[in-house]
């Protein structure tokens, strides 16, 4: 074989290609940039991999990603912990929170039900969000899992193990992307759109 | 501030943006890669990132990149090290390599001459090159520096360094790129294909 990369360089362009849309070209650019800036900002890097492994996990609560016991929100007293949005992933929360909208708790499912490929109700948080809506006095239940099959099918099932109780359950309204165009909207966007027209 | 990322895969997110051709986005998809992926993995980038930092140093005779004294293209016997190619950079012996037709010796520039922009001799590996020459009983010089202006009068003044010893002195050919096509060649790749033709 010809002369390649030394045996670090290698190593670190194979570890680089394994992370996502990475690819031979970019593993390579991008260990040659570690190899050539100051070694106190390469290291702050492994460092920064190192702590989210060992720093992260989920608060013990609403199961959102959190470095403490209980995360920021669950923490935060000013926000009204008497409304739970129940979202998939805890991407979903930082989305939600970026409108500066929602001051309420929030429960995360870590997924949705998907019987095909396995993942039942035992494998959520379903059975925490149950307890926590008898246990803590919600009054409504905000279901925010995504607009599609699985998360419809999720929040339903949901809906169906809250019914016994009084709580107030809403979804996120469905309709037309603001912004968008009619001309491109697709058949099941527009039913919701009709389906939910409001009065002007 | 609404509620966001972990300080952790903030920080993360941070250190990878540092990176080149790396956005936020990107950034935060790697960041939560990181967080999924097994323990293992993620110290195994780590570890690599910090192995580049410690392990590699120049080769002591040719200024390539080593993990030891000297590279593997200087402790290699087979090789005939009689012929020196001058490079500017390590990545540019790699391409070379590829094609497999390279059974010489290297010597690494670490960069071009550029007065302009404060990069003189001094700041080269020239002087080294000279004394190998000298010493190692060097038959052929063949430069392969980059065919620019830069690269072309870092050629021309190692030349005039090396005119008094006996030395052959060559360059890699200029003209038409292979697979390209003459209506997008430029004046001056035209001028030197045509200069440089040869008898078919």
């Amino acid at each position: 074989m010809s002369h390649t990369h030394t045996e670090s360089l290698a190593h670190l362009m194979e570890q680089f290609c394994k992370l996502p849309g990475i690819g031979p070209r970019t593993a390579e650019r991008l260990a040659y940039h570690v190899l050539q800036q100051p070694a106190e900002q390469a290291l702050e890097l492994a460092q920064a991999i190192q702590q989210v492994k060992t720093r992260i996990r989920h608060c013990s609560r609403c199961y959102n990603l959190s470095e403490q016991e209980l995360c920021d929100i669950c923490r935060d007293e000013r926000r009204d912990h008497s409304t739970l949005c129940v979202v998939e992933q805890p991407n979903d929360l930082i989305s939600l929170e970026e409108t500066g909208l929602c001051d309420w708790g929030y429960h995360v499912l870590l997924g949705h039900l998907a019987p095909l490929d396995g993942v039942t109700p035992d494998d959520l948080t379903i059975d925490a969000l149950v307890k926590r809506v008898e246990k803590e006095g919600i009054s409504e239940v905000v279901m925010a899992t995504n607009p599609n099959l699985d998360g419809d099918g999720t929040a339903l099932y949901i809906c169906s193990l809250l019914s016994h109780s009084k709580v107030k359950i809403s979804r996120l309204a469905r309709g037309l992307p603001s912004g968008g165009s009619i001309e491109y909207a697709n058949k099941s966007i527009l039913s919701d759109a009709i389906i939910g027209r409001i009065p002007m």
